[in-house]
């Protein structure tokens, strides 16, 4: 007998009819002689309409009581999918984040998960019943309700996973696995058979949206069995996110070409080059909460660099007016920005004992006529800015490039 | 300084503006120097909209997934109050019952509240802060989330005066107090500055749907001082609800007319005028859960009665259905019954002392024509049946015989 964690999103219980579909789902893996527990989002839209609701009240709604209302969406679902359940024969039980529970600290909007009492959820499953909890939420040392974040449904589904010791984690989305690249873009694209957790944390973090990064983190940190799969399509092996040591298999080189165009570049121009100067520029950004990604900077000439990094492009206007200052006070030349760009990224845990991989991806890409604008790279992806007019293209050329096209 | 307890219904916190309108008028009762404890429930139409969206998963819907689901109606409400008020510089925290804590039995959708702890809310209060707490929900001993039934908010509300010993518990509708008969069918209607306890029961059992009958219930019993006001009129003193002993004014005679169109009449003719005849007939009536109102026996002749009652309007077609076996088994000559009746009734605590009240009603009614079909009486009330279409009328020359359309 297994136990299975199951995490259903916001589009796979969208309706009546497809909470039905999900609760049927569940009992077929239960009459298989599983213990499972669910976690479910939000109905789709749910949330966003709670969240407009909130800013009629304040442009800038109180985070405490943000997460009361916001909260609820969930609340409204496994109350629900647990009726869907019983209607048609199985034993279920709703739990909210609170009731789990799931204590957090009390960064409201965007909790870090601290504990999970398992003896509740562990009594309901050796009874025979399904478990049914709210994703996204959990509670503080005061009782006061938090939630996790966008997409923090999955963190949930890994966190439960990880505290019931369960044998496997599945995600469930609207699409059927992790694709070697973007369906939309590539037609050509594969689905993995399996891919490592490295790789998929370099993935998610670079635009595949298919799993929230913090729960592909989380579950790396505590050796959960991770696996993706469809709500939609009849049962399938979706993708499985391995552990490189655990799995004996052949690596592919590369696993897949990300793409995001969520980003914007910064440079500022003539920084004078010497110790410290990173931290002067950044520092003010960090205050502002503006997450940095991408940081280039190369070596200077005449005691003059150009320093240069992405922000999210919600943060741009933002990060553009917390330099001013810092520009004048270092003395620096000016800024150049742009937010028409992308950034497209070859991910694989080959690249380590390969070379030529970066060689490759930049003469396909100049082949092309299509201009890189930054570089980086780690032990495991390439990642370059372009203009975001060619994000398609470069994502389509690369793909072949690399074989991805073949059936391994 | 004061303790007081607001409560305002759904219309009331209807729409983001009205919401701020709320916060705008507790803000000023707080600026005058009292604490604040505000209950809310559901934004108008959310309730519906929630048990809806169960009934298209379950007809029947689970009881304890239903209160999951449906207390997050109060949940929202919550949330977006207490940010309206931190909007307007309020300090102000929200509670579900679970926060508060408000203790229930774990009869899902019709809870009684046990025990509410207060210690929570005092320091709160203490600091300053508003409090804001879901109406209509609790929390049993195991954590579930219950709900305390229609109309629960108003419970919510005298039970929070009692537990912190209010100076007064204030029931914000959409009616500016409670009236000598529905203004709707009699235009003189005039507000009451004051009705007793005794009497509001009555009102409130008779179909006047200002107030939400166990509250009243609960108020009498823990003495709670509760006052009915309008939350869309500018500041009025409402009706206060008086405890008969407590206060030395001049009580009327009569204090309104009530009427009701919710129920049906159901007689059981020549049924064997024996002991315990009544109980099997009721017995199997309560055990299909179905509540009776009015009871009405005359005396028998040849060993046989009739035996009327009435039911809710709702139950009307169970109630027959449940009454049939009945009837063969005490061999009765049969059932007839109404559905196109409506109760008016005559209520006040003056009756006690004067003489002639049933007869100025009953000489009323005879004078329009009216015929009675059933008369049940209490100390402090006349409850006539009559033909439904009649309602208005009777209401009207009611309030008139009894001089209600005199300022006092």
């Amino acid at each position: 007998m297994a136990l299975i964690v199951q995490k259903y999103g916001g589009t796979s219980v969208g309706t009546p009819e497809r909470i039905k579909n999900v609760a049927q789902r569940v009992a077929r893996w239960q009459a298989r002689g599983n213990q499972i527990v669910v976690v479910v989002s939000a109905m789709s839209g749910e949330t966003n309409r709670l969240i407009a609701l909130a800013k009629e009240i304040q442009s800038q709604p109180d985070p405490r009581e943000l997460d009361v209302m916001v909260s609820t969406g969930e609340q409204v679902t496994i109350g629900l999918l647990a009726m869907a359940l019983k209607e048609i024969g199985v034993k279920a039980r709703s739990y909210t984040g609170a009731q789990v529970k799931i204590l957090t600290d009390s960064a409201y909007t965007k909790a870090r998960i601290l504990k999970i009492d398992e003896d509740r959820m562990r009594a309901d499953l050796n009874a025979g019943c399904v478990i049914v909890v709210a994703g996204f939420q959990g509670v503080d040392e005061l009782g006061s309700i938090t939630t996790l974040g966008r997409g923090g449904s999955d963190t949930t589904g890994v966190a439960l996973a990880a505290a019931l010791k369960a044998d496997e984690c599945q995600i469930y989305t609207d699409v059927d696995g992790v694709y070697t690249a973007d369906p939309r873009i590539v037609p050509d694209a594969r689905r993995l058979k399996t891919i490592t957790f490295e790789e998929m944390l370099e993935m998610a973090s670079l635009g595949s949206k298919v799993l929230q990064i913090r729960s592909v983190e989380f579950a790396g940190k505590y050796k959960v069995r991770l696996r993706v799969l469809s709500s939609f399509a009849d049962e399938g092996e979706g993708t499985l996110i391995t552990f490189e040591d655990d799995e004996g298999m052949e690596q592919a080189i590369i696993s897949g070409i990300a793409s995001s165009r969520d980003e914007a570049k910064i440079t500022v121009l003539g920084v004078p080059d010497r110790p410290g100067i990173a931290y002067q520029i950044l520092g003010p950004v960090g205050d502002a909460n503006v997450d940095v990604d991408m940081i280039v900077q190369n070596v200077g000439h005449d005691g003059l660099t150009d320093f240069s990094f992405t922000v999210q492009r919600g943060d741009y206007q933002k990060t553009l007016k917390t330099l001013e200052p810092v520009v004048k006070h270092i003395q620096a030349r000016g800024i150049v920005s742009g937010e028409k760009i992308a950034k497209v990224s070859i991910v694989g845990v080959g690249m380590r004992s390969h070379a030529g991989i970066a060689s490759t991806a930049f003469r396909t890409l100049a082949e092309e006529g299509i201009n890189i604008e930054m570089i980086s790279t780690s032990e495991i992806k390439i990642s370059v800015v372009i203009d975001e007019k060619y994000t398609e293209l470069a994502v389509r050329v690369l793909h072949k490039a690399f074989g991805l096209d073949q059936a391994r």
